[in-house]
């Protein structure tokens, strides 16, 4: 039931460097818990790892950590570990000038695939060194970022991605044959790369310890200043793109890979406004709460705004896919993950708007959320009911329930309230963190023939989630409420 | 307008050595931030200062500031400094063995006025020399604790009270005239005390820089097992006995000095549950906004539960002074406290049931209450309107509201429903802090004429904020909602 | 190897809810590491548990756990367990009046042992249920302090003792058979007392999960104003008190229960200067370094000089039992702690003024000690040389040397030459902290033949920690040394 | 006598958006505290400010302040503002491709001096808004730099800096006449550009509120691979380049304008190990001792290594500018700088190898350095001596001496012992923090006839801060040593 935790995504790696970054995660790691942290750009120019240089007249290849270790080690502190992406190509080592990205990821392949495989075989040997290698081999090794797209990979050359696969693969099971390498990373909408990649290493019995992929459930892209529009697929959708490897790998020497989605989302634009709404966490709930049924994980795209591929952001709420904005203002998204990280670990009762769950101690938790309209927000339920009836071991019952809808729990409508102030002030970043906390409510529960029962209405867009403990009641025999005042006779 | 934060009260001294009680004064200071802290027992055995020894056949004077420098260390640090008691009795300097509390602080006068005096001079000589002459001629230093009580002071023998004011008033201004020092530092019921004082030091030209006097408005105790009830009187009560000092001056030599409200609350005794209801904090509303009219600073007795006088507490909530409970759980009143600290500066209008402030910026806070029943609080209305048309410069308001009331901002009511756990677990814990936090809801609000309009209902025993700020919209002109989920045509 | 770090003694339970206690333990815990924690107090009056009251006529027994909560929150979030010491007697339940220590703790039997039985019972049980059994289960449970002290137990009764023992153990092993309970935690002097209890619980098959002893090294105290001087024995005798209850057992039902000394120190006075010696740290460290080859456990006494048992200290060093004084000043002792805390865990060479270990990395650390004069400190050597070869992998050497001695690494030494500032202000407390650090100096090493030769001289009274690792030269051949400013031609 | 304190350089200003950055900030303000911060880069690209774009077929100039608002909260949350330097160009307005550095700042003039304008006067108008007119009227606004270098200006056109001065100085002017503006920030060797500046800001009546340069004391560069060599001037140099803007100013319509020497080190390199020596302490000393006879300020060239002038360096210690290397290891120039910040206001006494001060409290402290061979740092003499003798007004003397040398305090020194390990791991990073504190030695010191006596001797580039303060001794009479160890008779 953790695979909504196994993984995390993340703005390049050298953005892991900052402070406001580093203080978002501390944040996600503190309400949430992800296990790992996966993005883009360990072999970035920015990271400085690949350093050739001349010395008496001959080449010479240096990797440089003095940045690599920085994240990693703060990483590590913050109790979250790496996901690793081998790419992109460092432009000293690259064969053209092809880049993504506002921040210029060369997509392009080695001049050398000699010396990628020493940078590769070189930078895991370090983080063995560095960190040990039962710690290590606990960091699954990916290889590029979908490579079936041009603006990812030169030309979404396959027999080139293949070739890189296998030396990256290789240089990784030189380290040591039980580190966990694989690929293909794909984005949606080339399913079939997935096959001929599986093909591939199968027929030459190339390394492979898990296969990836990502899921989107946008449409294009219709661009505004600093902004994108885009339509949305149903939610199933996700699920649908989530469950699709195990079903291609089904029969072949492949079946039974763990698969990790490597990303995902809603869009996959940085800049698209319905990543700050609370229609974003009631339209991902059943994602999240149901996703572990079709993968080993999805990894959310991505945990904070602090994020760069189109540029420098021009105001907090921006559209960024974070969880929290830059200075740490929570989304309803974050809400969604936190209530999820609460829950007790026992599968109790699931439907199309709820996951209930208990534990030894008999606690039980509730998520909930509202249905949505894919097609235009505007038109989703403003109310829906929900009414369970759950075995519950004790004879009262403490409820706290958490909420987040289009009104509580809700920064960004806050936040247009207030005018939209692009770099808000510190008074305002104060506002908009109590605004964005979710609403707290407590009463007792009505318990009777070993049922506790529920019957709660739920506002639009509301994701919420309800904890419920049993009473040990000590109210002592002389309490009287109608004594607070003292006996006046 | 500051006479609300001039003070506030506190457990004897040597608790302020604990972590817990620091950790609360941290939280008070934050979100609160009071400029003095009274509380008894500088003298107290527990604080070690009063160190008598033999050597080589003769008596000697030691006195020992290891924890006293601890506390004034810590109070400084947390941005909050003493307003001193000079009392109780080293037990080796009392005369007798007549104490007071669960704590035994000694009550009786000092076998030799004369070493009282050495202990006092060199007490306040040493403050001097480790914070500095301007520092310590900001802290008020009060002479002793209600002497009007047989049980604070034997026999409540008013000549030895004046006697032990004139020997410790003369020892303070021994180190410097510009120290202030004042009394009588009495509690109600004894208000002739007050006048006889100031004939004593009219009549001896003795050094007196303020007055000092408490305010309850409890009737007698009604107890239970660990626990107190009591009536209560009007609040109003309590504003009368904070005038009362200034009238009781009119025309003497005396009148003009600085008053002070050394302790204030509802009831006198630390087991009364009353302190931690909703009804307490709307009670008390209008006593904290007006009481500045009336007196130069009002202290609220006490900002912790970690207090001692009738032993250490057994239940989380047992009725405690404390705005915080142990562990930092905020009670309703400390929300009255949080929400006056937030308010502007210019007084702009004032009812039975509001105060309205704004600031050169344009910002609007207002405070409001709920009417309550002092005799039954269960007859207090359930709900109240309060309608308002108020001077706004700005074109847009946004408005944040925080309220606390018989259900929100509320733990008291939380923890009874767990079932009152003594000493809740850490989870438990988690769960009243996020049930203790007042309720946040932000809306946009009508301008209109320069006049922005206020039309809200307050529920059983609410107290609220309402903090308006001018809106610059910055919205831009390519932006419509309509396009969340992009246009599908 | 780590008995000399399985427990660590304290003041009174009371002084855990203090900051600078809990700064302090912190502290330790940060550079030294201890696993659990004892001392006295766990019933005393002011930790509030024992909590009799009436109700409709009759008694009732109430426990509160507000503190003794606080106190062990604490101490697991610092990452120390509780050694659990049942006592001493609240005095509500006490058959006399007779008290010991500053702070008035009842050392007579209870009124009712059914009372007490129930104390205990359901003390533990509160623990267990709060913390979890397993956790509870790791926590040694010990009956009383010094039975055998009449002082610590009215006329030092052993009979009474017995069968508070049996009345305890029974009552720990209803909650839990797998709780360890044992005693009989006598002081020096009364080694017939353990072979007695020895043959009580045998012939009464009462349980008994280990057995535990004091040990101490002073003669007489010899009295000075607020302080007291001692002869102290050779430091083996501490050796052999720590080896007696193995020697005592042997051959009975008892032999190979673990053997816990709860206590030991040079001198048994909390005001004995001697404790913030260089000496003292010089005349320990043999003590501390092969303590564990004679008994499972010995307690330093105490971490910290925050400590009451004769009142509250009036100089900053005041022969507190502390390896910290208050504000956390570390004494040379806290350094010879320290050392052993970085040290590897296998052992290598040890001999009469050294312990050398390694690990499997090749890293060697070597803790070093001049010889004392245990009669006259100023007759200690004022040199001493250690010359060492020992088995070392690497190539090359770097050693890092720490050193602490009569100057350096002695803030002792320069409070004394700052003229003994009883509470020091701030600037002076930061340069005691800087001259309590030890000394580090750092240099390559000889290495030869797989060997590393080590040629050290000891100052007076300095215990030394040194720390070689094997070296990786990665130098690069461009370098030199003479091109720092410049080739000038 | 601040001079030296006024201002430091830093990296470009994106890097201080990372958490490393903020980390050695800190602890240089917590342990030197300068008043300003100075680097270059705030319209860079990183930094995302300037943000045209096109909507309904128009272009609109949009400025974006998110990490702008980033970067100056952390600078004031640690006590430090901004020294602003405009520049350089963003790319999107830049009239050419040249650019500097590593990290590509564009060199060339705006393709529109409106477009410029706008982007300076919105930004500073922002920082008004933001943090306060008070507030930014304190923080000196530098236009450019190095404008006479064509690395660091196209062509070193002095014609179109004095347009863009111009330009730049006006918008400045606009938002508040108060604001400080000035340059022309130029390097040594142009010493007439000064001149140049003036006479254009004079003829054209063009605002200036301070003029600027920097300093620099090494010859050319010679390279290694991922470093350089560099001969040295002697120290001198540096004073005469400080007092060179006074000398042209004087008698001109500038004169008595405020001087500020906006960077100075020895060498301009980033990647020369000089920087990291205790040659490097004991050669700046006298320059940073004394330069603010000649300059209203000089900026320590930069506080920390992480900076990217040259690419993401290679190994911890790599020559870099810092005061303090990646992960905080002080070098003995922090050290420097940190002793400085210790001393006492008033001059006392000051020669070629130290200067003395005193505070009110008669608290004296000596800054002492030994000389130095420039050519040859291994013919520097391997000791000196010092005497002084210094009027005192204590009867004792207790001395608390810091020193770096060489050896201790020294961290590059451990560093080399250890092999040279680019990217330390933990264990190595505290070693390293432990080698380069520096070492704490305490004593009394002769006091006679009203003079303090200090003889001392300092090692090869040693660098020494004594502190005297006057000793209160409180020893009581019953105190000998020689009842340490008790009276055996």
């Amino acid at each position: 039931m953790s695979a909504w935790r196994f993984c995390v995504g993340t703005g390049r790696m050298e953005l892991a460097l900052r402070r406001d970054y580093q203080d978002s995660l501390a944040l996600v790691q503190r309400e949430i818990g992800f296990r790992h942290i996966r993005g883009h750009g360990i072999f970035a120019d920015g990271m400085g790892i690949y350093r050739p240089y001349r010395f008496l007249k001959n080449e010479h290849q240096r990797h440089s950590y003095t940045y690599l270790d920085q994240v990693v080690d703060a990483y590590l502190e913050l109790g979250i570990r790496p996901f690793l992406e081998m790419g992109f190509m460092p432009s000293q080592l690259a064969s053209g000038d092809q880049t993504v990205f506002w921040w210029r990821g060369n997509v392009t392949p080695p001049t050398s695939y000699q010396a990628w495989a020493v940078l590769v075989r070189g930078t895991i040997a370090h983080l063995v060194d560095r960190y040990g290698l039962d710690e290590v081999r606990s960091w699954p090794i990916e290889v590029w970022n979908e490579p079936n797209l041009p603006q990812f990979w030169q030309n979404a050359d396959a027999d080139a991605y293949h070739r890189l696969y296998r030396v990256t693969a290789d240089a990784v099971k030189d380290v040591d044959a039980a580190l966990q390498v694989g690929g293909p990373a794909i984005s949606p909408g080339s399913d079939e790369w997935l096959e001929t990649f599986a093909d591939f290493v199968i027929r030459h019995d190339v390394p492979i310890d898990f296969v990836s992929r990502h899921a989107y459930s946008s449409g294009p892209a219709q661009h505004i200043p600093f902004g994108t529009h885009q339509t949305l697929e149903p939610a199933t959708r996700l699920l649908e793109q989530f469950a699709l490897p195990r079903q291609q790998l089904a029969g072949t020497p492949l079946d039974g890979l763990p698969v990790h989605i490597t990303e995902f989302n809603s869009s996959y634009r940085p800049d698209n406004p319905i990543h700050d709404t609370a229609f974003h966490a009631a339209y991902l709930a059943p994602v999240v709460a149901f996703g572990g049924e079709f993968a080993d994980s999805y990894s959310y795209w991505t945990f904070s705004d602090m994020f760069e591929e189109e540029g420098v952001s021009t105001e907090l709420f921006h559209g960024g896919f974070g969880l929290l904005t830059h200075r740490q203002i929570k989304k309803p998204t974050f809400h969604l993950y936190a209530f999820l990280a609460r829950m007790a670990p026992h599968l109790l009762s699931r439907g199309d708007d709820h996951l209930a769950t208990n534990d030894p101690a008999g606690r039980i938790t509730v998520l909930a959320w509202a249905p949505v309209d894919h097609v235009d927000l505007r038109q989703s339920p403003e109310r829906h009911s929900l009414r369970l009836s759950l075995p519950f071991s004790g004879s009262q019952a403490f409820l706290l329930r958490s909420s987040a809808d289009e009104e509580r729990g809700n920064a960004w409508a806050a936040w247009r309230e207030m005018g939209r102030p692009a770099s808000p002030i510190p008074a305002q970043v104060e506002t908009l963190r109590e605004c964005a906390e979710p609403v707290r409510t407590h009463s007792r529960l009505p318990v009777s023939g070993g049922q506790v029962e529920i019957d709660i209405a739920l506002a639009r867009h509301e994701v919420t989630l309800l904890e419920i403990t049993p009473v040990a009641d000590t109210t002592p025999p002389w309490w009287d409420d109608a004594r607070l005042l003292g006996a006046t006779s």
